[in-house]
């Protein structure tokens, strides 16, 4: 055996299918149903091909200025990874020893275990409903739901795949108990009514990270930038561990100039969550049992009459798309992307003639 | 602290300066002195910007086909990465367990013992010849140059920052014995003679990997694209580790444009070549000790009137920048980038009025 044996054992993440045909209604990997914004086709036609012989900018300072001004911070509590998902696989390499474990809510972001697993240190989920109470409790403390050596925590706010919001405040109040980092994974954040940035600039704070994404609310998904802000020696330990010249310069001035079109973004937003609204609508009518969402997707029951898993299947023979996790805590509803008004159209005359 | 302690007492690999100002001639990081094909401004010019909302391929399977075909593989051989430094990073996860150690040359790319710090394991480099009298040796087995534990080797070749070329049988031999992974980073194998993509697509190999990247040849460097090939069950492995979508829909078509084109990086690499030749003939002229080179730099000594970090420092207030490395093994050489033959002559003109 070559490969170590926790690679070996390991079941590899599994991203949503992403489907050839071009007639698909795509409503499986939380995607934004509408292109980004013009700029970046400027900036791509435009690109000075000397650049690209050139290593990139290993410290994105142009964005990152333009990102820590946004948010009222300096630049040295601002990193930016390949996508997100290079910021959580850094972080737990930066916060985590090799015998500590990686906690998050159950369910949440499948790859959090998954993350776990490569770094092979044992994951720990725990439902929201417990947590609350682990916390907000005097006499139980934290400590009895979540083992000592937890020393990451990652909580998706928005969660997935249900879309549950919870409040700074009370996030603040866990973070502040947990004796490792808080990493909020605000992927969704931008479709939702508040967030966590807060905390994350905050003087005090000592061990919170709020991490965004280019690929929902800035259609960038193809491109692959995320970002954190937090603490600098925590933002410090990141740099460290990440690659030479990990976001390519492509990527810095395309993301750059869709953060700085700050009328598009908030346009494309809001008409993501006027569909929500109108795809959650739809679907209580036809009887499902559809959760507020706060983010860019509903995680919705099906009626008695049929599965989750049934309607998946029926759905995908007739092109739509939507996403189905098996499990006790998932298999009983579906994680459907708000796509376009046509989108969802033609996601709800299928399931009326199924 | 937060910040897992091995992290915490990690030296970062430090890159090579990025200087801003577009009057400086710089030979510090081996970058291609010329710019990619122009396809690839075609490439990024007519980029579908719907592309970009959507996540990229995970498996970058046209690239990944194309890249099998050139080199007579399969393209379940064939794994691509964000630079080959993630491949490199990546490696490291999927085969050294904790209680191993990673093994490389010494001198060779530094950012091997960076990588083992970060991985936190034990990093074992071995000068080019004791490595070569171990394995020859029908007595002195392998083992007693190198621990037990190294599951993985990193054998740059042509070696950084030497230049210095190992014959594909010598690392064919070694890899016999070698009990772990043998990963040869090609980084400069274009510049090169010969290489060693024979010994990973040979059906009965087990523990070789060959790596390439587009960042030095294909003058790609901004753009983040290395790619290996290797046995499956290895490849396997490096793909269960991987981030997602490691490797962005725009990298991944550019990337492929340069690679189609054939006759410009021909074209390119022949220049590159001509150039050093003549910037090795000219430094020997001089008084300089330069070693014949397979790479796109060479590695010089100074006459003894000066030292290579006086030189160093004397072109750097000039704005010529080249590589310093202090230390006992490479502290009396600078390593120079082989750029245009106008550079190359700005970098000799100024030698020569220092």
């Amino acid at each position: 055996m070559r490969t170590a044996k926790h690679i070996e054992l390991l079941e590899a993440y599994v991203p949503g299918e992403q489907p050839k045909s071009r007639d698909v209604v795509k409503l499986n990997t939380n995607e934004n149903p509408y292109p980004p914004t013009p700029k970046c086709a400027e900036v791509l036609a435009s690109f000075n091909l000397d650049q690209l012989r050139r290593y990139p900018d290993p410290e994105f300072v142009t964005l990152r200025k333009a990102i820590a001004k946004r948010f009222g911070t300096g630049p040295e509590r601002v990193f930016v990874g390949n996508g997100s998902d290079e910021i959580l696989s850094l972080a737990a390499r930066a916060f985590v020893e090799n015998d500590e474990c990686i906690a998050s809510l159950d369910p949440s972001y499948s790859l959090y275990k998954t993350l776990a697993a490569i770094r092979d240190v044992k994951w720990v989920g725990l439902p929201l409903a417990s947590l609350l109470l682990a916390y907000s409790s005097r006499r139980s403390t934290l400590s009895a739901r979540l083992p000592q050596k937890a020393s990451l925590f990652l909580w998706a706010n928005p969660n997935a795949p249900t879309g549950a919001w919870t409040e700074p405040a009370t996030i603040s109040s866990f973070a502040h108990k947990f004796p490792g980092v808080v990493l909020v994974d605000e992927a969704y954040a931008d479709f939702a009514k508040g967030n966590c940035m807060g905390l994350a600039i905050a003087p005090r704070n000592k061990n919170v990270i709020v991490m965004r994404t280019f690929s929902k609310s800035y259609s960038l998904a193809g491109l692959r930038v995320g970002f954190c802000i937090g603490p600098s020696d925590l933002i410090e330990a990141l740099y460290k561990v990440k690659d030479s010249y990990n976001v390519d310069a492509v990527a810095q001035a395309v993301a750059l100039a869709a953060f700085n079109d700050r009328i598009y973004h908030a346009k494309t937003v809001a008409a993501v969550k006027k569909t929500r609204a109108a795809l959650i609508h739809e679907l209580r009518r036809r009887g499902w049992d559809v959760p507020d969402s706060e983010a860019n997707f509903v995680f919705a029951k099906p009626p008695l009459t049929t599965t989750a898993e049934e309607v998946f299947e029926g759905l995908r023979r007739r092109m739509v798309f939507v996403r189905y996790f098996p499990g006790p805590q998932t298999g009983d509803r579906l994680r459907i992307t708000v796509g376009t008004p046509s989108e969802v159209k033609r996601l709800l005359n299928t399931l009326d003639t199924m």
